[in-house]
C-alpha cells in the first residue's frame, strides 16, 4: 500500500494505492463521517464489488444506485436519476457519495456531489486503471452534453481517492489498454524516464503485475497530484494533462459517445500531438516512431474512426474547451518529457495532420 | 450611485446602486471583459429593458435569450435550454453570462455560468427588489426540484452586481412587497435600528423613492456583504439569512412552484419563526406584533395557504437543506437584530407554532 496527498490546502485529501484496500473496513470508514451515505456503480461493477464496499461502511443509513455502463449514459438524464434518489431519501447536506466504478461513474457522481444542495462530500473507489490514473484524482467532475464531452461540470474535489490493485484483475483487455494510454501521456508531457520505463516494463503492466500496476498508479498519481497542485482549476498548467484530448474528444463526439473508450480516442490524439510537434521541428520523428511504437504494443489504435474527415475534427475541435478566442489551443510537445499548451502554430500544419491522420 | 464591495479575496467584486445605470455604458462594459457575451432574461424583463442592456456591450458577440417567467421554469429543463444556446452559439470557456431579471433568473443562470464547461464568469443585472437585496449577491446559485427548492446548485459568485433602481418603478407592487420582506428580514435578523427606520418610511418605499429604495438596497446589501465574506459556504453564520425561509420553503413547496411568491413565503416563515421565539421566551410578544403589522403596511400575506397543515409543513420542511441528523434546524431570535442558528428547542414548541398557523 501506498499513500500521496493532493496538496490543496484546506481541500488537501489522500490516494491510497494498493493491492486488498477493499477487503480493509478502515480503509474506506476513515473518510466518511457522515451517517447517510450513497453508493453509486454501474451494472457492470456491481456485481463484482458492490457488495463488498457497501459491507466497508459499517453501522451507517448506507443505498446504493446502479447505473446502467456506458459512456452514453454520462448524462444529464443519468445525473437527474442520482439527485431524484438522493431527494427520495432524504439525504441532507452532510451526506456522502460515493464512486464505485470508472470515468464515467466518477465523473457523474463526482458531479451530483458538487451540485446537491450546492455541495456535498464525495469519496472516490476508481475500479479501472484509467480512473486510478487520472480522472478520479484532480476534482474534474461532469457530464456530457450532446454537442459536446464534459461541457457541464464543476471542480469539486473529492475527500479521498481509494485505487485498490486487485479490481483491475476483472478488466477487460481494452479497457487496461486505455487507461495506459493516460499513463503514457505523463511520459510524454513530464517524465521521459517513465516513459522509457513503459518502453521497457509493458509485458508486466498487461499481465497485471501488482508491483508494476502500483508503480504506475502512484507516479501517475504524483504527476497528477502536482500539477493540480499549482492549477487546480486549470488556468495554466494543468492544461499539459490534456495531450491528445482535444484531438480525442472529437473523435469521441464523430463516432458518437460510447463506441470508442476514452483512452483510446487519447491515444490516437496524442499521436497526432506528437506527429504535429515533429512537423512544427520541436521534437525528433524517432520519438513519433517510439510513441507509436508504444501504443501498439498496448493494442491502442493508432488512426481515427474510418471516414472521419479533417472537416469533422475541426467542426468538433472548435467547440472544445481548450478554444480561447476562436483559436484552437493545442497541447504540444518541446521534447520528449516537456508539455506547452500552444496556441501560435501555423494553422496550416494544423491542417496537415489532420489530412494524414484522415486518410491513413 | 452608492458602491459596495463583497470582499472575498480574489473573488471580490462590487455591487453598483442607483438610478440611472443602465442608462450609461461604462458601468456594465467595465466588467466584461469577454468578447463573447448571452445575456438571459425573461419575457416580462425583455420588453422593457433587454434592448438597452444589448446597446451597452457594445462591440461584442452578444447574444440573448428570452426564457418564460415565473418560478416554475427553474428547472432542470430550462437550464439545458441555456446550455444549448451556448453550445450551438460555440461559446467558450471565456464568455460572460449575464442575467437580467429577478431571483429566478439570477439563480439559474449564475448555475448555468457555475457549470458550462465547469464555469464562466458572469454578471448580475437584478430588476426587482428582491433580487437587488438578496438574492444576486452571494453567490448562491440553484434550480428547483420537483422534490424540493433550490436542491440543485452551486456556490458561484458573479462578477459584478448591478442594481439600477430605475427599474423598480416598473415592479408590480405584489413583486415590491415580496422584496420588502427580505429587506424586513435584515432588520430582524441584524439590526434593530434599520427595522425601526422601516417601521417609519415604509411609504416612501411603497412610493418608490428612489433616495429611499437606494437606501434600503445599500443597507440590504451591506449586511449580506458582511456575512457572505464571514462565511461563504454557509458553514456557520450564514445561515441567518434563512430566517423564514425553512417555513417559507414548505409553504412554496406545499403549494407549488408559482402561485406564491419566494418573498411571501418568507413573510410568513418570518412571522412563524418569530411566533416560535416568543413561545420560547426568547423575545417579546411585542415585537410579533409589531414584525406582523409591519408586513401588513405592506400588505403581505401573514398566514399559510388555506388548509396547509403541521403536517404538510413537517413533511416538507425535513427536506430542507437545514436538516442535519434529522433535525430541523432553524433560525430564530434571541431578541430584535439577534438571530441564531437553533436546533435544541423543544419540539413541541415547534408543533405548537405549526398548528397555530395551520388553522389560522
Amino acid at each position: 500500500m501506498a499513500t500521496l496527498t493532493v496538496d490543496l490546502g484546506s481541500r488537501s485529501y489522500p490516494i491510497i494505492v494498493g493491492s486488498g484496500l477493499l477487503a480493509e473496513p478502515s480503509t474506506v470508514s476513515a473518510y466518511i463521517p457522515s451517517d447517510d451515505v450513497l453508493v453509486v456503480t454501474n451494472e457492470t461493477v456491481a456485481p463484482l464489488y458492490l457488495d463488498r464496499v457497501m459491507g466497508l461502511l459499517g453501522n451507517r443509513r448506507v443505498i446504493s444506485q446502479t447505473l446502467p455502463d456506458g459512456e452514453q449514459y454520462k448524462s444529464f438524464e443519468t445525473l437527474q436519476r442520482v439527485f431524484d434518489t438522493l431527494l427520495q431519501s432524504r439525504f441532507s447536506r452532510d451526506a456522502t457519495l460515493v464512486a464505485l466504478g470508472g470515468g464515467v461513474i466518477g465523473d457523474l457522481v463526482g458531479f451530483a456531489a458538487a451540485c446537491y444542495q450546492r455541495g456535498v462530500s464525495f469519496v472516490q473507489i476508481p475500479t479501472t486503471l484509467l480512473a486510478q490514473v487520472d480522472s478520479a484524482v484532480g476534482g474534474k467532475t461532469a457530464v456530457n452534453h450532446p454537442a459536446g464531452k464534459n461541457m457541464i461540470g464543476a471542480f469539486h474535489q473529492p475527500a479521498c481517492v481509494i485505487a485498490d490493485t486487485d479490481t483491475l484483475r476483472t478488466l477487460e483487455s481494452r479497457e487496461l489498454a486505455a487507461g495506459i494510454a493516460e499513463v503514457i501521456k505523463y511520459g510524454l508531457i513530464r517524465d521521459r524516464l517513465f516513459f522509457e520505463w513503459l518502453e521497457s516494463n509493458m509485458d508486466h503492466l498487461l499481465n497485471c503485475d501488482q508491483e508494476a500496476l502500483q508503480y504506475v498508479i502512484m507516479e501517475s498519481c504524483r504527476h497528477k497530484a502536482e500539477i493540480v497542485a499549482n492549477d487546480e482549476k486549470e488556468a495554466g498548467e494543468r492544461a499539459i494533462l490534456n495531450l491528445g484530448h482535444t484531438f480525442g474528444h472529437a473523435i469521441e463526439t464523430a463516432s458518437g459517445y460510447g463506441s470508442w473508450l476514452h483512452g483510446e480516442a487519447v491515444a490516437v490524439g496524442m499521436l497526432m500531438a506528437v506527429t504535429m510537434s515533429e512537423k512544427l521541428g520541436w521534437l525528433d520523428r524517432q520519438i513519433v516512431d517510439r510513441t507509436r511504437r508504444l501504443l501498439l504494443s498496448v493494442n491502442l489504435p493508432v488512426a481515427p474512426p474510418q471516414g472521419m474527415t479533417a472537416d469533422d475534427f475541426l467542426k468538433h475541435m472548435s467547440v472544445d474547451k481548450k478554444v480561447v478566442g476562436g483559436k484552437i489551443r493545442l497541447v504540444l510537445l518541446h521534447g520528449l518529457g516537456c508539455a506547452k499548451l500552444v496556441e501560435d502554430y501555423p494553422e496550416e500544419v494544423l491542417l496537415q495532420v489532420l489530412n494524414e491522420f484522415s486518410t491513413i
